[in-house]
């Protein structure tokens, strides 16, 4: 299995690019459309557990404003062949504070490249 | 691709329970092993942000009684394709508090079924 094609990595960093400005503009489409539409996909997010495309769109359209402003520390992205990739990133949210952790994995579906499962949490301190 | 393949899911499953296993015993040569020998291999713990399997051993190996004892309260196994599974669990540590989140994705490697990526928190509360 090859990790890492350049051509793969490329079409997964825009993926998650893509997100990503959904997400500060709290494009409830494009999010949506970037989850997989199944009742297999997961979100645990900071403060819930979504199990199933229907719980993850009803959770973001219930969510006043979106998610909160925030400025990604560190990416990485791995790709695993020609159809599998994770997305790693640290985040801060606006105005400091505890260290944010996104992790995604991105399956190329008949319809494109489409988170299958995501982790959002914030770190614990003096852990 | 297909989507659980009973075949590949079984496989899985097993490898799962040999790591869940092997985090109760605290059994840290298992625990290496089961986690791909790569600097691209990525764990987001509760409380520390670990990049390469050099810093995640080194973790393990500094961590005092290893993981604390928890109860699975929940497990969904994705399989994509034959080589590719995500496995994301809620768990609460032993004396109950807050519910925690485990999220890995695992790969078919040469020398078997790794986790690649991981990502483990506790859910905030009242968020």
């Amino acid at each position: 299995m090859i990790v890492n094609s350049p051509a793969v990595l490329a079409e997964v960093e825009a993926a998650f690019d893509r997100y990503e400005q959904a997400l500060m503009e709290n494009d409830l489409e494009t999010l949506d459309a970037l989850f997989w539409r199944s009742p297999h996909t997961v979100r645990y997010g900071v403060g819930e557990n979504l199990y199933g495309i229907d719980e993850i769109a009803a959770f973001r359209k219930a969510r006043p404003g979106g998610s909160p402003p925030r400025r990604l520390l560190r990416r990485i992205i791995t790709c695993f062949g020609d159809d599998v990739a994770t997305a790693n990133v640290e985040f801060q949210r606006e105005g400091g504070g505890r260290i944010g952790r996104q992790s995604q994995t991105w399956v190329r579906t008949d319809e494109g490249w489409r988170v299958v499962s995501a982790h959002v949490s914030l770190m614990a301190e003096g852990h």
